[in-house]
């Protein structure tokens, strides 16, 4: 595969066609070379990409695979016209034909996920939720915690920071993280801020030996990242994520879209339609 | 639409099948109503799954639409039996089929993006990223700024926080971000920390009458969101990007994700193969 090129062709940001080409290529192995061309609204911008085409197809030795989501019809057309040497896979027409008969209307062949930005109410929630989730980042607020959707807490670098800010820019979920700390298991007690809002905490949780690892790249040869600090934390953590019934998943060997996705099917937040 | 369910099943986190469900769905006017099955790894939960789509077929008296994403061909052999009364988009076999015959090996069926999270060099850059990127929000630190990717700058409430958060979650960008403020204007000089990375800034501008709707939301009522205080700020803070070559782009009418598409396109960072 490392001979071989991927083109992602979009008139829009052309994200939808990468993430979904690139969960397409992970099923087959090597590592091909990725070509992003956005914005390509006109039939003169396609002929030029598929002159790129071309051009790549003879000096790899190989068909270019060409992902494409383009929805006007004569910029597809250029694309997929016998002229142009690639595979291409057409993400819409694939399946924009058979809603059109199901739903009984044309498709209204818009460019991009939202019509108008500055006037989409989704789109200021989303915001919202990014600054939220921001301001209420490691604990930095208790202030306004009532207005979370969901908080997580963990010890520090368990993977609280990156999950909020997810929740908030890809599900508009205004995501709080607070740190559960050294004080709060001698004290044995989850911080009192938190005791309001139980119902909706969620934990997360990481091996020992990984976290010390992740905290010795922070601050090398300290208590903090020693071995014997982060195992005798994480087994705090859990004792009283458990006593408080706070529902918790261990992040070691999974990525943020599946830590959000897993806190999103079992917390369900009121704001979501599950 | 409005009566009209869609579903979302994947055998991984639904985020490919919901993102391009979405923008497919975009094409057509009505807000269907979402329900997310993710992590539907075997036979007797696809099974499950089954069974809730032909009861809400029946509520609603229309059938769901179910766009899935499952590389097990028993899990989707299920969903695609006739008794599931769904119109099934199976989004991997359509693209999957043809590419095993062009690259003449067969899928590896893998679920997810990643393989594993904790070896994944790619996944750390993307952590390393995403702190990176926190670190250097609004200007708060300097130091580093060698190691930066791309140097946002642009005035208060331009929309680069959630666009350096983006790049980094989305792309492993390491993206800072600096405010351009009434200082540097009265100095006609973009801030001394920037001056030695002018080829790595980008500069992100706003409609006077946006932006100060959007600080009124902030703080009512100040100077700082006054119409009059933000016309003067975007006047300046376009004139010294174009002294100082910053390319820029408009956000008003743009979306986060259409903001750092064109910045990745136009700046070409090192890092991105493009």
């Amino acid at each position: 595969m490392h001979n071989r090129t991927v083109f992602f062709v979009s008139d829009g940001t052309g994200i939808t066609a990468e993430t979904f080409g690139n969960s397409i290529l992970a099923q087959f192995p090597g590592q091909p070379r990725h070509v992003r061309r956005p914005f390509i609204d006109g039939v003169e911008k396609a002929a030029k990409v598929v002159e790129e085409i071309n051009t790549v197809a003879g000096k790899d030795g190989l068909r270019p695979i060409v992902f494409v989501t383009l929805v006007n019809d004569a910029v597809r057309d250029t694309l997929t016209a016998p002229d142009c040497t690639g595979l291409v896979l057409d993400m819409f027409r694939t399946f924009i034909e058979p809603l059109e008969g199901e739903f009984g209307v044309k498709s209204n062949h818009r460019v991009g996920r939202f019509a108008d930005v500055a006037k989409s109410r989704e789109y200021t929630e989303r915001i919202d939720a990014i600054n939220f989730s921001l301001a209420h980042d490691d604990g930095q607020s208790a202030r306004n915690l009532a207005m979370a959707d969901v908080i997580l807490v963990g010890v520090s670098r368990s993977g609280k920071t990156p999950t909020s800010l997810y929740l908030a820019m890809q599900h508009h979920i205004k995501a709080a993280n607070y740190p559960l700390i050294p004080e709060d298991f001698e004290r044995e007690a989850i911080p009192s801020a938190l005791a309001p809002y139980q119902a909706k905490c969620f934990g997360l949780t990481i091996d020992p030996d990984r976290l010390s690892q992740v905290r010795h790249e922070r601050r090398p040869n300290s208590k903090y990242a020693s071995l014997a600090n982060c195992r005798w934390e994480v087994v705090e953590a859990e004792q009283m994520m458990q006593r408080a019934r706070i529902p918790w998943l261990s992040t070691t060997h999974k990525s943020i879209e599946e830590i959000a996705t897993t806190i999103l099917r079992d917390i369900q937040p009121q704001r979501l339609v599950y």
